[in-house]
Parts: structure tokens; C-alpha cells; sequence
């Protein structure tokens, strides 16, 4: 068995890595580029080496090779099976395994008890563990899912500021801003949503957060209908795991979505237990180790 | 002045045309294909011409050509000016001037007097006439307007069985049979969405008002949801023209939603009186007249 454990975890915006001993202790940390492998296989590889390389240093590990660890890679983008593929060929490490980005996060905040969490950033996705079994529900991407997530609360901010201007709902200081933003031309929201990426459309969500907490009607309005859809998605959730086990709020909108969420679902929450890296390095441990117990 | 005026009527499927003598009598009529000036100015160019001489010659006026005729052309696309003016630039006719779609709608369905349609199709616009002044609302395409649009609702549709693939929401038979046409995998949904254009869309929307009238609960909530959004349209409608005047329906929804809607919009409902090439037609002769006039 590897001395030593690289666990990753790899997102749109960044890699984060750490380098654990065979006991799952930290030793180092590291942190480099964006690593979705479905977009972007190739950087998100000399990302994922990059950040393996800056844990090890860190730790102070000199001697140490990528390629003397094995490790647990909690990588977005990992639903596509090609991507996945394409990507274990080629990464640097003496063996590897990569798992969603949403598990290790789900093994970070609960550990290894059954739970579930809501991770509620730019899109959103649940996940839960009943009884050992995983369920995943939502996190279906910007234009037919992640309902609640802070793209669509963007969106949705965009359309109300159209339906002012046009009189069809009351203005607000939340439309008129955005109004003036694109010179009170609407056609300019258009061409703004015609090439907008999720991202630019989440770009206004804080706005809406905002908007919500000084009392505008129409923020208030978004966040609740936004926080009726993550109730509901909270509500199948429940049905799996019969409301038992922990259930963390996680992603940019966790601080924000507890105080519009229904009375039911905000007395269950909790913090996480650690964060994803943590968990990835939990899960690096159980997983060669039980592989190297098998043998 | 010219003794012809040549009406057309373009839009993203077809181009029609019409033929009148100097009184608005209708001669002729034809047909051609997309129009759409915006997306497509040379294929729309090459339709606008042949649909003119295809009514020339349902009319039997082999001896007069598009060049002899003035035109109005009533075209989709037309809310942007670069494309309006390479269009009018490249058009065949003595003289012609190019309108909106929706502004020969109105005039077919209301005539000359105050009054206002909502073309409910794909997409949604909204436009009313009071006092002589027009008001458009609504119209800003699928990916941020269109709200109660044919689209929109198909989306809405694909959204519904995705969620009740998680168990989000209940199933039922809308959702079931989208989710077996994708073979219940969600991912079939996802990759469709992603590459689906608004037409793509809205070819679910006959499923959901079906299944609405065959009292499918998750069907009935989604036409709900539409008709309360048009009748939200209807109200800003109302309070610019003072509920006076006629109010039609046109679009491939224009049957479906009586029936969805608020008593109050429903009892102002009336037949449109013409079509849009009528008023086209109408037009052409008041345009080309007033500026004979006036010379």
C-alpha cells in the first residue's frame, strides 16, 4: 500500500487538494486552476497534477512523487463516463479513483453515518445516504433543472425586471436597478440572456439575496418561490432518508437559504461535519484500504 | 400611384402574400416559405419575392410585376433596425415600408379602432392600441420572456418529468410518457434541453394541453400556471386600454386558452375580424394613400 493518500477536490473555478498518511491525518494542502473534466479534461488534469504537487510540498514531502500516492478524486463533471475514462488513463498517481464532487462533499458534512445535504450555489443538487445507498436528486444543469440555485434566482430576476418594464408586475428597486444597468433598454437584457453562461445569470443572484433582506417585494417574492422549490426537493429527501441522519445546508446560498426555507426542514439542518477535502480523504483511506485488505 | 399593393405576412415557417387593387380588394394570394429578416435576411429576401409573384399570379396579373406594386410587409425579425434596412435596401417593390408582424395582426383582428390582441404561439406578445397609440408588451423570446408561449410551456413539461424522475413531484401520465420517450434517462432530457431551440420546445406543448384536457393533474398545473401569467399580460393590457375595444386571441394557442383564463379577460374575448394579411392589406392602402396624399 502508498504511504501516503492525495485526495482532490475539482471544480469549475479551482482544484483543491491535501495529502494524508496511511491514518488519514493531513500533512499538507495545496491549490490550483479550475478542473472539470467534462469541459475541460486537459487543464483540469495539469490542474489536478499541480495541486497534488503543491500538497506534497507543502507537507514537506520533498521525496515524494505523485506517482508514489494513490488517490480519491472528487471531480465535477464526472457523470459523463468518456470524461472519466480519458481522465484515469492519463492522471500521474500509482493508482486512482475518481467519485462526484457531490459525494465527497456528502462524506466531508456527514461522515460515514447516513445523512444528506443540499449543496445550493450556482446550481443545485441533493444527495442522500440511507441505509448505506446513495440518492442523488436534482442537479440537472441551468436550462431544465437546478431550480433554486442562485442561476436561476439571477434569471428569474432578469425576466421580472422585462415584465416591469413592460407593466405587467410592479417595479421594485431590484428592477429598476437592473433596468438601469442596461440603460432602460430591454432589448439589452435579451442580447444579455441570449449569450449568457449560468455563471453571468448567478452574478445576480446576490443582488436578489440582497434586495430580499432590505424587504424589496419582487427579491422577496424570488427568494421565496426559489426557496419553496429547494422545500419541495428537501421534501423528497425526507422521504428517503425518513428524516433521520444530519442534513447540511452547503455552497453559496447555505448562510442564505435557512431563513426562507419552510419551519420543517430548518430545524433539521446542521453544519458540516468538515469540508469535501476532508471527506475525499476519508474516502481515499476507505477505499485503498479496503481494496488492499481484499487482496 | 402604383394601381397594385402587395401585402405580405412573413414569419419563421411561411411567407404569405396577398394582392389588392387600389380599393383593398383582395386579387390574389400566395405562399412561400420562412421569412424571418432577422435570422435569415437572403432566404427571406428570396421568399418575400417569390410569395409576391405567386399572388400576381393567382391574381392573373401576368403583365405586372413586383416592381409596378408598393408593399407592406408585416415581418418577424423586424425589431431590429440594421436587418430592416438591408431588407428594405434589396426588396424588389417601387417603394414598401416593413411593419412588425404583430402590427398587421392587430390591424386584421381590431381594424382601425382602438383595441388588442395577444398572440399566444411559440412565443407571447401582447399588443394593444388605445387612442391611436401602440403598446407592445411581452415579445422577448423564449429565453426571457414569452412567459405563458407554447415553448415555455414544453419546457415546462421536460422540467416536470425531470422532477418527478427524482420524486420532486409526483408522476404522472404527461411525465411518464416524456420520461419513457427519453428512454428514463434523464441525461437523454438534459442533452436535448441543452440543444433544443424554442420550436423544439414547444413541440411538447400539444402534450400538455392534451393531457390537460384529459384532466392529467401535472398537465392541468402547468396550463394553470401559463393562463395566470397570460392573465397577468391581459391585466397590464387592460389598464392601457381602459378594457375598451376588442380583445382577441390569435396564435396556435389562441383556442386552447379561453378556457384557462380569468372570467374577467374571458367575457372581453371576441373573434379577430380579419386576418393579418387583411391588415396588411389595410395598411398598404393607408400608407401608400396618406403618403399620395400628402405629396
Amino acid at each position: 500500500m502508498a504511504a501516503y493518500f492525495l485526495a482532490i477536490d475539482g471544480g469549475g473555478t479551482s482544484c483543491r487538494s491535501a495529502v494524508a498518511d496511511a491514518h488519514g491525518r493531513i500533512l499538507g494542502r495545496g491549490r490550483s486552476g479550475a478542473s472539470n473534466i467534462l469541459t475541460d479534461p486537459d487543464t483540469a488534469l495539469r490542474h489536478i497534477e499541480e495541486a497534488a504537487r503543491l500538497a506534497l510540498s507543502d507537507a514537506a514531502l520533498a521525496d515524494v512523487a505523485p506517482e508514489d500516492c494513490v488517490a480519491l478524486l472528487g471531480l465535477a463533471g464526472n457523470n459523463v463516463g468518456d470524461a472519466v475514462s480519458y481522465v484515469l488513463e492519463r492522471l500521474p498517481f500509482q493508482s486512482a479513483q475518481i467519485v462526484s464532487d457531490g459525494l465527497i462533499a456528502l462524506q466531508g458534512a456527514v461522515g460515514d453515518a447516513d445523512g444528506a445535504i443540499a449543496i445550493v450555489g450556482t446550481g443545485t443538487i441533493f444527495i442522500a445516504r440511507h441505509q448505506g445507498e446513495l440518492h442523488y436528486l436534482g442537479g440537472w444543469g441551468f436550462q431544465i433543472g437546478d431550480l433554486g440555485g442562485g442561476a436561476r434566482i439571477g434569471h428569474a430576476a432578469l425576466q421580472e425586471s422585462l415584465l416591469a418594464h413592460d407593466g405587467i408586475r410592479a417595479s421594485s428597486a431590484l428592477t429598476t436597478s437592473i433596468l438601469e444597468e442596461f440603460g432602460n433598454d430591454p432589448r439589452r437584457i435579451v442580447d444579455f440572456a441570449r449569450a449568457a453562461h449560468p455563471g453571468d445569470f448567478g452574478r445576480y443572484a446576490p443582488r436578489v439575496v440582497q434586495g430580499a433582506a432590505d424587504g424589496d417585494p419582487t427579491a422577496l417574492r424570488l427568494m421565496r418561490d426559489a426557496a419553496a422549490q429547494v422545500d419541495e426537493a428537501l421534501d423528497a429527501v425526507g422521504r428517503i432518508t425518513e428524516n433521520s441522519g444530519r442534513l447540511c445546508l452547503l455552497g453559496g446560498l447555505a448562510q442564505v437559504y435557512p431563513s426562507y426555507l419552510a419551519d420543517r426542514h430548518r430545524v433539521r439542518l446542521s453544519e458540516p461535519l468538515a469540508d469535501a477535502l476532508t471527506g475525499a480523504v476519508a474516502l481515499a483511506v476507505q477505499t485503498f484500504q479496503t481494496s488492499e485488505a481484499a487482496r
